[in-house]
Parts: C-alpha cells; structure tokens; sequence
C-alpha cells in the first residue's frame, strides 16, 4: 500500500493527532529498494510489514440484525491473518437470526481454513466471566450484558486481549463493498507501522460516501460527521487558543487501537463511543500534566486519520438515526471537563436549531464505561476458557 | 485469493469452457503449506503466483470522456506490479479531455512510481505505424484508427505484444470501486494460474451489480447479459444436441487473454467484440476438426469465468445503451458458422419483440477485423519504439 506522509501534526500534552493521509495505491506489489529522494510526501508500506502487523490483530465485526448477505461479504474482505471477532445483538426469539450468523461464519471459516470467534452479547457464560472479574459496568439489572454497540466494543476488547492481540480495530456489518473492508484492515495495519508509541489510534476517513436516494452523488462528508468535528475541533481550539481543524474524524466507526491503548480508554455507552474516545484521549493526555497512566504519557498517543481509495457504501438507516447518532456524540464533547463555556453555547444552539433539545436543555451527559484495564484477566480467562470451544467458528478435525 | 476449484468443465473440441468459480476470500494471507484432503473443492493460490502473473500482465483501460474522478479510482486500484496501458477516445477539440487525463495519470504514476502507457485512438504515429506494419483494419478513411471499443482494445492488444507481456486484461475507466478494479487484476491472474494451457482466457462474473435508479437492489443479472448468454447457451447446445447453461459471463467486458490466444483470434468491432470472442474460440477450437492454429489445438483452450466477492457498480448509461449492446451481440452469434437455423429463429424472435430489429430483418453482421496475429510486428515495433517516451506516463529522471 502507498499513502501519504502526514504533511502536519498537531500536538497537544503527549498526544499527536495526525492530518489525513491518503492512500494513494491499494497494492503496492512487491518489496523494493527505494532511493530515499522518492521518499518525500509519500512512502510505500510493504506487505510482508502489513501482514505481520495483522498477524497481531483482532477485527471485530458488531452485528444486530444486519442482513446476513452484507455479513457474509465483509467476513470474506477480512485480511486472512487477522482474528474475526463476532460480537452479535442480534434477535433470537422469534427467529434465531444469531444461529444464522452463527452458521453463515462457519460455513465461510470452514471453506477459508480461517479462526475465527462468534459471541452473543446477551451470552450467559460472557456475563458470569464478567461478574466474577469485578467487572459490572456492561452488566444490566439482568445480569446479562446491556444493549448497545459499545458494550459490545469493550466486550470485544476484553476477548481481545485474552486472546493476547496487539492490536482491535472495528468494522461495520453492514458494507455493501467487501474490497473497501479488506482496505479498511489494510489502513488499520498501515497506520500502526508507521506509530512511534505503542499507543496508536487510526481513524478511517471515506473517500465518498455516496447517496443512493436519487440516483447516485458522492457526498464527500456525513452530515453527522461535520457537526460532530466541527465542535470536536472548537473543543480543541478553544482550550489551545487558535484555530484547528485537525479532527476529520470524529465519528468514525471505522477505528482501530493498539490494545495497550485500548485498556486504557473509558468508554462512552451507545453512540457517543467513537467521539468519546478522542475526548477521553485528550482529557488523559492532552494537557501539559497528563492525568493518565504515566507509561502511556511518556510514550504520547499516535492518531491517525487515514482517507480510503474506496467509497463507503453502507446500509441507509435514515434520519431519525442520524439525530439519534448527533446528540450523543456532542453530548461526550460538552461534558468533557476540557469543554469550555464557550463551546458549551455554541453546541447547545446547535442542537436547539437541530430540534434534538429545547431551550435550557443541555444534551445528555454519556454513560462511562471503566477502563478495561480494571477487569481481573485471571477470573476472566478462568472462565471463558473453559467455554472457549463453543465460541470458535472453525472446528478442527 | 481463495477460490472454488471449477465443479464442471463442457468441453468442445479443444476448447475447455469452466463453470463459474467464485471467489471466496480476497487475501488469504501468506504461504502455508496446505495438507491435501483440505483442497477438495477449494484452492488457495498464493500472493506469490499471483505477482508473477501481474509482472507479466498488462492492465488496458479504455476510456471515452469518462468522469475523471472515477479514472483515478481506477488506476489506483491496480495491482503495482500490471503494466497500464490507457486507450483514450477522448474528445480533444472543445475541451482537450485527452490532455486532462494523461495529466491525471502522469501525477498519480509519478507519486506511485509506477509506468503506464497513455495513447489517444486518433494518434497519427499509431496509424502510421499500423499502416507501415500492413495492418490496416483498424484505419478508417481518413487514415486514423476508426472509433470504437473493440477498436482501442485491438489497438491495446497490438500494445502489449509489442512490450513483451504474456497477458493482458480489460477494465473499465467507469468503476465507482477501485476495491473491485483490484479484484478483477487478482482474479485474472488467478486463472491463468490455473490454467493447463497458453491459451487461456478470463471472464468476471459480477456477484450482484446494483440498480441505483430507486433506491439500492441488487440484481444478480444485467438485462443484456442474460439474454447473450441464453443465445450464445442455444448456439452451443444445438450444435452438441444436449442443453447446456455453461456460458455466463457472454457480454463481460472485465475479461483477461493470455497474449498468445489474444493474438490469435479475430475481433468484432463495436459492442459485438466480448460475445465474438467466444464465438471466434468455438468456431476456431470447438469442433472435432479445429480451424485454428495447429499449436492452440494442440494445447487447446482454457476458458475460466470468475465471480467476484465485490458487486459491480458503474456509471448507468441507461435503456438506449443497453439496446445498442444487445444487438451487435446476439448479432455476433447469429451470424457465426456455428449457428444452426433454430438459435437464428429465436434470436430474430426475440430481437423483434425487443423492438430492435422489424419483420423480415436480420442483426447486423459484425465487422470482423483481422487477427493481431498478421501484424509485421518489426515495422510496427519500428514506428513505435522511437515516440515510446511520449506515451509513457512516468518521466524517469
């Protein structure tokens, strides 16, 4: 893969978020010597670094009800040294459509020779590995683990790091284009080979995002993620005191951490997840004395903003989940304690202007998820070990 | 690249016609060491064969005023290691939309390093070249190359011989997926991978092509497709005496020739050219006494048809298009020795209930033009070799 080299970085605390950067060719070809004069603006990175980058690294698929067709095709994008973890919501009753899944990703896992991992987020044994680990945040009054794509993120973590990867990087279940995953688990790769720390972010910036509504326009920008990164970068600017407009990522679903990063997030429930993470990662580490774990300071975090060749085409869910995405995701950068009165005013008329609140509304404060980091490993293991079997989707003869 | 091995094979004198093989992972990670009983029914071919292949191929990009956003796509989507070869029948007068695209290519070859060969349909060395070489099919009147698609991909052909490349393949400058223009190159050099013979051709098979008119469907079938391979089924099996369904990639304009089958055929001009080239296989190798060169008998023909992971979607032309394709194709098919006297009357049946052609009438006879093959290949080389700098995309410095 050949991308460009990040023309700007803007450095807050030990944090340095990256400018986008993008990927100019999707495959490279061989290993070659460059001469170092061809190097300026643009490098390649080589495959074999790629692969061993993906070796390490769990891509975690979250699904509820996603048409199993579009499953099926980002299953196959998936780079094949790379873990799939499947963490489902989906609905079970009425028609058991996790069975489905179930068997769709064994049948493909079968054919491939390929691990891969498939759990319920509603699974028995996952609540009871969780309770008897001290860790409750994901647990509901049931005992099972709540609804919500980010309870279902930090779950994939945790799997994640009993399963000793290095990296986790994310990738929706419902894409129409399994080239642009196979681009996605590529970029994830690219952008920790080129991390100085071992606490590295990489955030998926699309090319286009076409509409398909009336015929076919290629909107270069979501309507959520404008807003959210508009505010995210007013966050930003406001404590800096000039202007920034680094954040283009704000929003993205598309992400990957280093584990050592991800351990050490708290996490935001629901959809102010993603937006959450910048905020948590400049509350931890934006400021001149770091509130956060001492080893990741000294390290700093890497953020990458990496900008695909391929268009993202995706399930169209709406309007109604656009708002529903919007509020959460200003509400994580207004009660940030880093969020000054300033941007507080103009977030708020924002969302008055949106209809999403009414006047002396303030948006909801997000739930917190505690760090993974705090779970006990060993209790954790101890038991999901044990059922580890009934989780894998490639049974060996 | 993890693929099915091929269920059925209908073979026709020395022609061996695949059935559809689909693709089933896109990157299937590094070399391992399979054991045997896990092949059955599926392969893996590895990166490293598949980079042998590309080293060999040249990848032809015909384009006619097509949006360049979309051309860049394209490009970058095409294994490193392909040689480009673009065929522009750009207009030149009003706007120089020629000139726009080889600045486009020359920038993207630059930051890439990567060659390719950029040649406009109309240049007067080429027509030069082709006349001095006694290769005058592809001239029209005025001394320069006719236009057309079958044409450019000729005249591409005549390219590629003269660069010393075994293999060459076609792909559209309209593709919205630089993700699937990578998968075509590895799917082509994946089947001639595969191939027993030198004489081997690659067809793609979409996995599902979207209509974005209302809203998002995938259709497994183009209108145009379904019907060339229902004739060109009937023309085969007529001539057999038992049916067959083997044909399912007739109108696949993402197809891939190793040279040495490419220089022996003759073409159709126009939209007829992808159905004749099946047409111009069978009637050269299909029989029990082949008319074809004595070596391509002897080794016969490999024919493989590909379904890609990645739906297809490309720029809609609309209804008019479509008609303009259907009859130039059942055309090629109609008029083959091959075709007995009741595939003719389903065909003119159903030309007219299309509305294509009235009572009495009969498709077109395509324009065939002359093997590549009769070219003087030294005369042409000759022309050519001494203006090669200013075809070349990429300025070495």
């Amino acid at each position: 893969m050949r991308i460009e080299i990040p023309r700007y970085t803007e450095r807050f605390g030990s944090v340095r978020i990256n400018d986008v950067q993008k990927v100019l060719e999707l495959d490279s070809g061989r290993t070659t010597e460059q001469s170092l004069h061809k190097n300026i603006g643009v490098q390649k990175i080589e495959e074999d670094n790629i692969k061993a980058i993906e070796e390490k690294m769990a891509i975690v698929i979250p699904i509820r009800d996603e048409k199993l067709k579009l499953f099926e095709g980002v299953i196959s994008g998936i780079p094949h040294e790379c873990l799939i973890i499947v963490v489902s919501n989906s609905q079970r009753k009425q028609v058991d459509r996790f069975k489905m899944e179930k068997e769709a990703l064994k049948q493909l896992c079968h054919f491939t020779r390929r691990q891969a991992l498939v759990i319920h987020q509603k699974d028995p044994i996952l609540a009871r590995a969780l309770a008897e680990a001290g860790y409750t945040d994901l647990l509901g009054e049931n005992g099972l683990m709540r609804d919500g794509k980010a309870e279902g993120m930090v779950g994939a973590i945790l799997i994640a790091m009993m399963a000793k990867k290095e990296f986790i990087g994310f990738i929706d279940a419902d894409n129409y284009f399994p080239g642009a995953v196979w681009e996605y688990a590529k970029c994830y790769a690219v952008g920790f080979s080129m991390a100085s720390s071992p606490y590295a972010m990489v955030r998926i910036l699309w090319h286009y995002k076409p509409k398909v509504s009336a015929g076919m326009y290629f909107k270069k920008w979501g309507r959520v993620s404008e807003v959210t990164n508009k505010y995210m970068n007013s966050l930003i600017s406001t404590k800096l005191g000039f202007e920034t407009e680094i954040i283009k990522t704000g929003n993205a679903g598309e992400h990957a951490m280093s584990l050592r990063l991800a351990e050490i997030l708290p996490y935001a429930s629901g959809y102010a997840v993603e937006p959450q993470e910048l905020v948590s990662i400049l509350e931890g580490f934006g400021e001149v004395s770091p509130k956060g774990p001492q080893m990741a300071a000294k390290h700093g975090i890497d953020v990458f903003q990496i900008e695909t060749i391929n268009p993202h085409l995706h399930e169209e869910k709406g309007l109604e989940h656009l708002k529903g995405m919007l509020l959460p995701g200003l509400g994580a950068i207004y009660h940030s304690p880093l969020c000054e009165a300033e941007t507080k005013h103009i977030i708020r008329d924002e969302l008055l202007k949106q209809g999403a609140i009414t006047h002396g509304e303030e948006p909801p404060k997000p739930h917190i998820i505690n760090l993974p980091k705090k779970i006990d490993r060993q209790k954790f293991a101890a038991v999901m070990k044990e059922h580890l079997d009934s989780y894998s989707a490639l049974e060996e003869k």
